[in-house]
């Protein structure tokens, strides 16, 4: 059976038999990706969620000048998707990528709706989920209203160093609205 | 019996019998409130959860330099609280109040996990809301990410114009992140 391990997240607080676990893996695919692999194309139907098992995802967008824009990323045990057209079934503005090595569950949005239809119990996880994602989104908003690029980095590189450390310094740089020349000077400076 | 405007929504496909609302309700509190009126303090346990069933609440903290900065409207039909501090009981960040006279009902943190365990068929309406609520954060963000904050405006003006009318002004430029003296040019400009 692919492995389900959103299921032992602390977020879960009902219990699943063998035989749930086991029909609830019947509506995903489990895949091994490598690094750079394209999971959503911007401009076509969002039709699929996706949670990281092993490795990292990121989503991102093409802005006016075709530069990639980092909007979000997903480590282990996390799920992404454009969220609100997911929702609606509505072309996406975003791509999805591999930023390392991965292990990622999909659903696709049909599944999706019918597993919840089948298995209510899963209901509570995702809300929770989500609850905490959406919050989590407000926080992010407060910071960038609060500090300057350069603090954001800072303070970034203090609360998630081992992130700061694990994903490509242009990906970093395209998240925290830089360019990775400025990205690379903050950082001399900070070390020295 | 207090109003459940949230029963109705499209985002509830569940059916709920008469003593069921009236069991749901018993949960919730309902109050008329001023303009102006502190629903929520920065600093303080983050315990409660709003509904607005009319008029409009806003989320905001204080930067640095003690001004307000808005961080989160919620008009009609919105949930409103600090999601994430209120997932995990902890302090809030943030400040709730009334933009205008405001109908609203309120759970605490405790009423709603009892909610939730008592009526487990609530579980997809407020997955589905947190879900949208997720998606449609991602996407302000990336409206961040794509514009400066004159083009900022001006778009959220083309997709916004009834609220842009509707909020005071020192509020929409505390969102947007621009000096109210700032937004005042901006609009004599965009109506000339």
């Amino acid at each position: 059976m692919i492995p389900l391990p959103f299921l032992e997240s602390p977020l879960n607080t009902q219990t699943f038999s063998e035989e749930e676990k086991e029909a609830i893996a019947e509506y995903f695919e489990f895949q091994k990706i490598p690094k750079k692999q394209m999971l959503q194309r911007a401009g076509t139907a969002c039709k699929e969620l996706f949670f990281v098992v092993k490795g990292c995802l990121h989503m991102y967008f093409l802005d006016e000048n075709g530069t990639q824009r980092t909007t979000q990323f997903a480590l282990e045990n996390w799920w992404l998707s454009d969220f609100l057209n997911f929702s609606v079934q509505r072309e996406t503005d975003f791509f999805i990528e591999s930023v390392e090595r991965a292990e990622i569950l999909s659903i696709s949005a049909a599944n999706y709706r019918k597993l919840m239809d089948e298995h209510p119990k899963l209901e509570s996880y995702f809300r929770r989920t989500f609850e905490i994602g959406y919050g989590a989104a407000m926080h992010r908003i407060k910071y960038i209203q609060s500090y300057s690029k350069e603090e954001t980095y800072l303070r970034f590189k203090e609360q998630f160093p081992d992130f700061v450390q694990r994903v490509p310094q242009y990906l970093l740089a395209s998240f925290l609205g830089l360019t990775p020349e400025y990205l690379s000077e903050l950082k001399k400076k900070s070390i020295s």
